[in-house]
């Protein structure tokens, strides 16, 4: 059994992951920390733990996390860089849900993260944990940066268009559209179920943290910058992500569906629906995939993508324990044979 | 008093009619109709209306309707156009909340409904019931045909921007959500609560019958026919349409505001926000206003127009009463004094 | 016009107080407090005021307040007790939509809201707010106490049993079920959306601060103490109150139904429903009715009263501002003719 | 591996066998039947399945069906009792998730079912599949009745009180409130998102199905016949049911915590919650649990039990999966592992 600690695991990133270990076969869950719930047993916080777990919460403490193989960090950003560095050097694999690791461009970093970056050498080694792309670097990491939820819809349906191509890299346009999970767990007014049910809106239409993680990951897969518009909404349900996704064909083709099936072909998590569906965030929701459909409108010269994920399953705790999976040889789907809640 | 009558009262729009006539000063509800709905009354049906209406729907008969001022159909496509021909000659003012004279292309309209027009001089003579675009020929209109929801939404954020030549007018993106009422109140498995909470979806990527009105709206505007992408989605709520449109700005300034606040300054119903708000469709529930931001993300040559209203007030019956109140020359707000439901 | 102010204006009662207030023919809105918003103005903090109100919130002061003819406490317990025997002494009518003056045994006040009260005298004064008993001590009271939303829903559906002495008075069975916005606006984990949608659950089951409030109204109608089970649940939604009222006959009786109906025949806000039907919570979703069903399941001698209200207006400030009407004379339907949002 | 034959699966409790039966370790599903889907591919019914099954609906047929080793109905009253006989002759355990099989007096059944029985001998056989009750009969049954959901939780709740005869039977009190899953997937204008949604209200207050059902199971534990007064109620969520039950206790006494942990201590899917707590239905929601908790308000003489399951899971699917694990003698969990999605 692979031993792991996770820290933070009061938000809903860190119930996930425990929901999902529950049932993961070469998994134990060693130890789980928090600083605010010291001593109370994970399962009289989270009930439908109960009978799964018999852990408690303590303080986070790196030599008790260094006897793991592996570290999750489920914490807001800036915790995971504090600790990450030490638990490296001492052996341990350190899986990162927040967003200390995933740009590369550390100025760029802290103009959206609002501080310095304190393990620039890491941020540098850390491997962007989307099996998609980096399935090879993941399997000999030391640090796994796991993608945002927005980043992992968003990069999963432009990359076949981006990797070949085929639309104008300078506009592209991504309307996507959240549950309020995305927000986390923290007491807030504008998360009540009062303020954000039966009503929808945008968010962040002036600029939003994901926008350079994206832009990072569609300028490397095309080979030079990318023009991305990103307008994130809030949508009155708890969980998944709704990507819709625009671009320009260069060459408009009728061959983009079969495009997009062999990109994926082997891919246990992407799955491309047939032609003319459009897929819902329901039928991922509490499960590990991402579902896409693409479309051309009125035959035309515009292509639109649509791209769903459960952003607490694919977009952060499912991802994260893929990335857990590749890095220890093990199927990358153990643990990880979840079905969609549906209905 | 003016008399009206409504046709095909069971509906959403029907019922949301009743709602808003219920506290209008100068109207009285004198007729209303449903074929399997004889003789039951609506607020037996609706007991929202209980101790505001003490009628009964009738079998629609037109002699009856015609000893109205004016008729308003609620009714599905095809309803309205094989009634309103002889309403109309025999001098009640007919408005339409249907789909049958909104486009005046009839073949284009045969083709995306699905049936020959039937009254295609009156659908020559039909005046687009868009007060902040046709006010002056509403006035004097015999036969209005009310905007659709996504149309009014979408059409209303993008006219500042169009009838000005600001942006290019070939790649408009219009990607609109809309609360489930919206596909109406009919007995279907995909808008069950069970079917539709907890999940969002596109729907109608390849084409949408409110493509060819909204085109037709912009391109008067713009004085050129206009390329556009429309993608709507179904949002897990009940009323509110939210429209995200996006522009290339052929010349980025920084005057858009200022811009969109002159358009409407004199509009009862059309709400500039303060720059850099979000609006929240909750804001115009059971209201008639439609409430506007504009954004230009990373001061780029994107233009991004944020556009809410109630679907079934501004997009429906609410736009049908400012109508009758331009019509009869009423106060336009008579009314329409409504203030959005929040929380 | 009648000059009012409201205390505590960034609540959910207060928002609400100015929803209904907008459409007031009588009634102007002429102060309005927040001591954390002051400045701001309210149609900034809650959008769907705007057009409606010019006002920003200001700290709350005595002097101010006095210039106006009633003043609403929409505030937390504690606050209403310390301002409004001075407001009431300088000829303020004063209407608290809180807790502070419901309870006349004071002892038992302090014990369920933890706190000494430093007003008695007014406490011993202020006049029960709930029109549909003491309609003649509000119209010449200086105080009035707005009953709670649960209060309001079981008092009016036990009434016409207890005052007539028609089920055993210390078996009474009130199971009721709230939408979130009862909880308040304050942020709060356990009123999140993630926390509340899709779920279902009772609290304080062990006791809650509105059963010694029920239990002296209906004790009082009774003219004996009654034994009451009160179990108040959390309903996934926003606006309404379910309550379900349980009772054992003495002499069971086919004339429940009458009896209602002419206890509440000259109400304007009690609708008695027709035989076999049930109140739907959105019936009266926005509106100033409680309707009621009354049961006797297999004709059997247990009582079933199903009551339902909109928590936020006939169970505080439509209430309220029926209150208001009463205490100056005017229509008590005055401001008060909205219907319920349906769909 | 044990070969399952589904008889109706497009239904709720049918996609919610697929679900739970896509990771039995011991189970494969062979055949679905469906009469109107014939030759659809679940997997394109309901895309939550993509990737777990490749079956497609087909015709019932006995013959097919007679080659499973065991055969699930989730079908509407008056279809499994049409093929359950056959079944059964030939050897293959059946497993009725529908009402068929419920009730033993079958002219009660027929009273509120509206046909007539077809199957007397077979329905006096079937053990009726609540397996905290009935453990040692379903293991050798051919014929088992899995519960309703209401009657599961009500039962589950008022079990240990009834064994023991601690209340007064003749005044039991199942206030119940159910998601609108309960109500099935069929077209329904009053199942609509529109219809339901921030909504809540009882139905059936005169007299439910479930009535009969639960008043001989909770009539068999006391000994002698119990009088109920059982009213359900909608709320506007897909899963979950919370029952609120009440009773009078002969004896009032401290000692109910620890009667119900006894009673259910090697139960292991009843879940008896620390003293204090409220279960909350997402706690279970997608999980076989019910988590049921015990108040004794204000130490008086009424007992106050609240249970909660997941109305597709213990109360249809899950429970239906359990029997057959002790049917075929495999532990009782298999396959069962399911953890609640929180949130």
């Amino acid at each position: 059994m692979i031993k792991v600690g996770i820290v933070g695991g009061t938000g809903y990133t860190g119930v996930e992951l425990l929901r999902i270990l529950a049932n993961h076969p070469d998994v134990k869950v060693d130890v789980i920390t928090s600083r605010s719930e010291e001593g109370i047993r994970v399962a009289d916080m989270f009930p439908n733990l109960r009978g799964h777990f018999d852990l408690a919460f303590t303080v986070p403490d790196v030599d008790r996390l260094a006897t793991c193989d592996a570290v999750f960090f489920a914490t807001p950003h800036g915790v995971a860089m504090s600790m990450a560095p030490e638990l490296v050097e001492r052996g341990v694999k350190v899986i990162d849900l927040g967003a200390d690791f995933r740009i590369k461009d550390l100025e760029l970093w802290s103009r959206w993260y609002g501080m310095e970056h304190t393990a620039p050498a890491l941020a540098a080694e850390a491997v962007y944990g989307l099996p998609e792309v980096n399935r090879e670097q993941i399997r000999s990491a030391r640090m796994i940066a796991c993608p945002g939820c927005y980043p992992t819809a968003v990069q999963l349906g432009y990359l076949p268009l981006v990797e070949n191509g085929l639309i104008d890299h300078r506009r592209l346009i991504a309307d996507c559209k959240s549950g309020v999970s995305g927000a986390g767990r923290g007491a807030s007014v504008g998360t009540l179920l009062c303020e954000t049910s039966e009503s929808f809106k945008a968010y962040g239409a002036a600029g939003h943290r994901h926008l350079p993680e994206i832009k990072q990951g569609l300028s490397a897969a095309a080979g030079r910058p990318v023009g991305l518009t990103f307008v994130p909404h809030l949508t009155p349900m708890i969980r998944g992500i709704h990507a819709t996704l625009y671009g320009v064909l260069k060459d408009p083709t009728d061959g983009l569906q079969a495009l997009f099936e062999e990109r994926y072909a082997d891919e246990p998590f992407v799955d491309v629906m047939p032609a003319g569906s459009h897929p819902e965030t329901r039928s991922v929701k509490g499960a590990n995939y991402c579902r896409i459909s693409i479309f051309r409108p009125q035959d035309d010269d515009t292509v639109v993508v649509l791209s769903v994920i459960d952003n607490l399953v694919k977009g952060a705790a499912g991802q994260a324990v893929q990335n857990l999976n590749i890095l220890f040889g093990l199927d990358e789907r153990a643990g990880l044979n979840l079905v969609g809640l549906m209905p």
